[in-house]
C-alpha cells in the first residue's frame, strides 16, 4: 500500500524487537520493509520467533547489507546492544538523513557527555547525534518528539520511576532527598542472551536483587530527575528480578514537602494524567499490579498513606517490552510519523 | 454508534467472561452493552477485573434483572457455568427470539438426548434447544453457523483435538480404534473458581493428570469424531495440568491406515487448512509450542514420523481462553452477525 | 521408642502443618503423636497431603475429641489461624500443664495488652499466658526459649527484618528513624485457605504490594525494634507477594549513625552470627537470593553500599515456611527439650 | 573421620553434581573429598552453587591436575558430559583400579556395542568398562550393583518408564508392541549449559514437545524393555518440557495381555514394591502428581483403568535430579559400599 509508511528493525532477533513486529503487524499505517538481525541473518523471522510463523515478513538481513539510501525507509527503530548502536545510527543518518530513528538503546538518553563518560568508560562515537537526541518519555516531551529525527526511547525501569516521581519534582511536592525506589523487574528486561543466570533453572522459584547500589539506569534518573527538580538528585535504587516475564513495577518511598499530604501526592498524579491513553492513577489507597497492564502500553500508578507520618508510598506498574521499550517507541513513532498517538498500540491487557 | 452491533456478555466475573470483554472492546463492529455477573452485580468491571480500569463499560448486573425484550440485543454470549446455562437461554429465547447466542459451556454441545444424559446425570431442560443448537467448530460447520440462531461453542481441550483428526478421520486416513490422545492444559482452563486445588502454592513447579480413564470432554469427543469417521470412535484421552496460565497441547499417537505415511497425513492437513487465517500447519517434522499461539486465536499443528513403523505423532497448540473459548465464540458471532470472520481477534501472539 | 518425645501438631493440613510434619518425620527424638484438623478429621495425612503416603502418621482428629491430660505430650505445635489459638492453647495447658507449646500463630507474639488490642481489635483472650509466653527468635532469646513452657514462634517477615535489624540498632549503629524494609514473600506465606486472589492464575505471571502503608506484621517489628534501641521505632514496611511458593527477601534500606560506614554495619553483622548455624551473613558487597536457602533453616544476609552518601542496602532472604515459621519453630522446641539446636533441621537447600 | 569413605565428584558445577553436594552433605558414612570443574577450577563451590556457602567444601579442582592413585577414594560418581566420561573413567580406573565409580551419563548405559554406535555415531572408546558395567536401576539389579565396580546410573526418563513397566513385561501382562509413553520432565532435566531455548522468557508459561519420534532415551528403553519381554520391544515415546524445574510425569497406554485387566496390572505392581522404601504404589484409580516426590528419592505409581476396554493408562512420578539421577546414584552407592540403602536420602518430598 502506497501511503504506509517503510519501516524498518535493526536487532528483531531480541525481544524488544520481536515486540515491535507484534504490534506493527497490526498498525494501520505501516509496512514493515526491513529486519536486520546478523547472527540470523539469511533465515526467516519464524525461525528465530514461531509465533510470526503465519505472517508475511521480510527475510532477516545482516545489518553490514543495507543500502540505507535505498531503502527509503521513513523510520528505522534500533533495538542493537548498547554501543553498536550509536555507530549503526552515525552511519545510517549520513547516508539516509531523511530517516528518522527511533533509538531503543541507552546510547542517546545522556545528554551530558562527562556523564555518559563515567557510566559507559568511553568517550560518545558520535557528539553531535548526542546532542540531537530527543529524550522519549512520550508523556513529558511529546513536542520535542514530534519533531525529531532521533529519539532516545527511554529505559523501562526509568519509565516506570519517571511517570509517577516527574509531576511530583516539578511540582516540589516531594523531598529530593529521602526518594527510594524499589524495582523488580520481569526477565524480559534482561533480554535474549545465552547466560548461564537467565535460565529457567537458575531464575524461577527465587528472587533477588543486583546491581545494589550502583546501576546504569540510573544515570539516566539522575538526568531527568534533576532536570525536574532544578536541583541535583540522587535517588536509592534498587533493580530485583522477578520469576515472571514481562513487569515492572516500582515502589517507591517519598516524603511530601510544603506540607504535601499523601492526598496531595495524588491528587498532581491525577490532574497530571486527566488526559493521558497511557497512564492511569488509580483512587487514592489503591495500588496496581504488573499483570494488569500486561502486553499493554498502560502505566498504571498508585499513591498510599504511609504509617510514618508525612510520608507515601507510591507504586507504579508497566510492561516493560511495552511501555517500558517498544510500545512507547511506536508512541514515539506515531508522534514523529504524525499518526493518532494510539495507533497500533491500544491492546486491552491480556489477563489471565 | 447506532450502526454497531448490540452485545451482551453474561457470565462477564470469569476468565472466559473477561477474555471476551478484552476482545470485544478493541472489535470495530460491537458495542458491549451488558455484562452480568451474579455476585458481583452492582460493582464495575474494574472491581472484579482491575486491567479494565482505564475502559468504560456497562456496569455488572444480575440475570435476573435483565429486560431481555427490552435490551434489544443482537448477541449474547454466555459464559456460566454448565447446567444454569439451559435454563438462562430458554428464558432469554423466549423473551427475545431475534437476540442470537453463542453459548461457551457444555450444556448445547451434544446433540443427543441420551449422551447428554449419559454424561451429565440428568435430562436435558431444553430439548428443542439442544435440537437446534449449532455445534461451533468454525472451520468445519462454517455454513451452519452463519445461519444459526443459538451456537455451541466447542470446549477447548476438543478444539484442539479436532482440529487435526477430524480432517484424517474423514479421509479414513487414520486407524479409528488405536488413537491416543495426551493433552496438556494451563489452568485457566479450570476457570476462576476459589478450590485448594488450584492454588497457586498447589499448583507451581508440579504437574499431573486428572479424571484419568473418564472426562466429560469425552462425549463431545465421542460425537465429532464418530460423525467424521462415520462409524462409533472411542479414542483413549488423559487430560493434564500444566503450571502456567494459558494454552493447549496436545500430542496425539495415531496409526496410518490404507498405507497412509506420516508424510501423508501431513498432506491431507496442509491442504484443509490451506486457506483457513486461523489454523497454520506446520513443516512436517516441525512440532509446535504452547507459548506461540499465546494470546492469539491461533492454531498450530504438526506433524511428525514415530520410529515404530507406520504411525505418526501429531501436536496441536492452541490458547485455551481464546481459539479454546472466547476467540472462536467471537469468530462464530462474525459469522452469525456477517462481519469479517477475523474481526477482533487477529492480534498476534504474545511471546515472550 | 520410650525415649523419644512425643509431639502433638494442631492444624496439620495447612502449610506449615505439614512443613512441621517434613521436618519431625526425619527428626531423631521425636515421634509424631497426635495430628489435628477440625475440617479433616477422620482422614489421613496422605488424603491432605499426598507427599506423605509412604509413611506411616496418626490419623487426623479434631481439636475436641483430644485428651489433653491423657495423651501425655511433651510438647505442642499450634499451627492454627489467629485467634482459635489463645483458647486452645489456653484450655490445653489447663489440662495438660506440664506440656510445652510452640505457638506459630501471631496470638502470643505482642507483650503489651494494648498493643494486641489496637492491630487484632479485640483483648487477648488470656493475658496470663500472653505474660509468660516468650517470644521466640531463637538467636536472640535463645535462654530464655530454654526455659520456656509456651513460646511465640515469629512471623515470617518479622524475622527475615529482625535477624539483620536488630544488632544494628542494639549497638545504635543506624538511624531509628530512616529505615525502609521492602518485603518480598513466596505464596505459601499465604496459607492454604481457597481465595479467589490466591489462585494459580490470579497470582503467578505478575507481582504486586498489599497491605500498603498499614499491615499487622508492623506490631511485632515495632516491639522488637523499639526494645533494641531503647526507644519507640517506627519503619516504613512495604508487604508484596512474589510468584513462587517459599522464599522471602527484605530489601532494608538504612543510614549510619554516628559514623558508621556500610563497612562497619556489615562487621557487627559478621560478628554477632560468628557462631550462628542458621545464619549466614555474606561477604561485604553481595547479596542473597531466596532460592538459595530453600527447603533450610539458613537465613542469608548481605550488606551493600549506596551510592547515596552514608546509606547502606542489607537484604535478607529465608524460606518462610522454614526459618520463618516451621523449622524456627522446631529450633526452638530443640532447645526447650534439650535437644542439639540442629536436630531435624539441618537440611542443606533445595537449588534449583 | 577415618571411617568414613572418601568420595569424589566429577563434574560438580551442573544440577546433578550439585544434587550429589546436597545428599552427601547430610550423608552419615561419607566424607567429600574431591570435587572436579574443569571451567570453574580454583573457584569455591560457594562461587557456583551459592547455596553452599555455609558449608566447608573442598575447592573445585580441574580433572587433569586429579592423582587419581594418590587420591585413594573409595568412590567416584560422574556427572559429566556424555563421551568426556569414557575417557575420564577409563584413566581414573586405570590409576586406580580400586575406586568404584558411578557414572551418571549415558556411556556405560548401552551393553551392545552396536546399539552404541548406532545411536551415539561413533565407536565406544572403552569396549571392556562398556562390558564390565553394571546398569544400575537399583531395584531391578541389586544384587549385581552390590558387586559391582562401575555401574551406570540410568536416565531419568528411563527410570520413570521402567519402574513402571519392567515387572508387567517380565509378567507378560500387557501387549509390548502397543505401549506408548508419553513423558514430562521439569528443566533441570535439561541440564545448566546456557542456550537460548533453555532461558527463562523462552521456557516459562508454555509447554512443548522435543525429539519428537526419535530421541536418545529409546535405546536405553529399548535395552531394557526387550530383555525384560523377552523379545525385542519399541515403545512410541515423546518427551516434553514442563515450565517447572523438577519432576518427570509419564503417561502410559498400555493394553492388558492374556486376559489381564487393569486391576491385574495394579496388583502386579503392588507385590513388585511390597517391600521397596523408594516405590510407592498408589491405590488402583488414584494418579501421583510430580510435586509430591520433589526432592525426595521416592518414585509413585498409579493404575487406572481405560474406558476402551482391555486398556489401562499407567502414570509414573519422580524427582529427575534425585531418582531419576543423583539421589539413585546414591542408593546404587550405598548398595556398593555396604550402607544401609536408604542412608543420606531418606528426606520428605518437599511440598509446597
Amino acid at each position: 500500500m502506497a501511503s504506509k509508511a517503510k519501516i524498518g528493525i535493526l536487532g528483531a532477533s531480541g525481544y524488544t524487537g520481536s515486540e515491535l513486529v507484534r504490534l506493527l503487524l497490526r498498525h494501520p499505517n505501516v509496512d514493515l520493509a526491513l529486519l536486520t538481525a546478523d547472527r540470523r541473518a539469511g533465515q526467516a523471522m519464524r525461525d528465530v520467533f514461531p509465533q510470526f510463523a503465519p505472517y508475511e515478513l521480510p527475510q532477516l538481513v545482516s545489518i553490514d547489507s543495507v543500502d540505507w539510501a535505498g531503502a527509503k525507509l521513513d523510520l528505522v527503530f534500533g533495538a542493537l546492544p548498547h554501543a553498536t548502536t550509536q555507530k549503526v545510527v552515525t552511519d545510517l543518518l549520513a547516508k539516509a538523513p531523511k530517516t528518522k530513528v527511533v533509538d531503543l538503546s541507552a546510547d542517546f538518553r545522556l545528554s551530558d557527555p562527562e556523564a555518559y563518560k563515567y557510566w559507559y568508560g568511553h568517550d560518545h562515537a558520535s557528539l553531535d547525534l548526542q546532542r540531537e537526541a530527543v529524550y522519549g518519555v512520550s508523556e513529558f516531551y511529546r513536542e520535542e518528539v514530534r519533531k525529531a529525527r532521533l529519539v532516545a526511547n527511554p529505559g523501562c525501569y526509568t519509565t516506570c520511576a519517571q511517570l509517577p516521581l516527574i509531576p511530583l519534582l516539578k511540582a516540589k511536592a516531594i523531598a529530593p532527598d529521602e526518594i527510594v525506589i524499589d524495582a523488580k523487574s520481569g526477565m524480559t528486561g534482561a533480554g535474549r542472551s545465552a547466560k548461564e543466570a537467565m535460565l529457567f533453572s537458575e531464575v524461577s522459584e527465587g528472587f533477588h536483587a543486583y546491581g545494589v547500589g550502583q546501576h546504569r539506569h540510573m544515570a539516566e534518573l539522575d538526568q531527568e530527575f534533576s532536570k525536574a527538580a532544578g536541583r541535583k538528585v540522587l535517588v536509592s535504587f534498587t533493580p530485583h528480578l522477578l520469576p515472571m516475564n514481562r513487569g515492572i513495577l516500582s515502589t517507591i518511598y517519598v516524603r511530601g514537602e510544603g506540607g504535601k499530604s499523601p492526598e496531595d501526592l495524588h491528587a498532581i498524579l491525577v490532574k497530571s494524567y486527566a488526559n493521558e491513553p497511557f497512564v492511569h492513577v488509580l483512587p487514592f489507597g489503591e495500588t496496581p499490579q504488573t499483570r494488569h497492564v500486561r502486553g499493554s502500553n498502560m502505566t498504571m500508578i498508585g499513591v498510599a498513606k504511609d504509617r510514618v507520618p508525612g510520608r507515601a508510598i507510591i507504586i507504579s506498574a508497566l510492561d516493560n517490552l511495552v511501555k517500558g521499550a517498544s510500545g512507547q517507541a511506536v508512541q514515539n513513532m506515531n508522534l514523529m510519523l504524525g499518526f493518532p498517538e494510539t495507533a497500533g498500540i491500544d491492546q486491552v491487557a491480556l489477563f489471565p
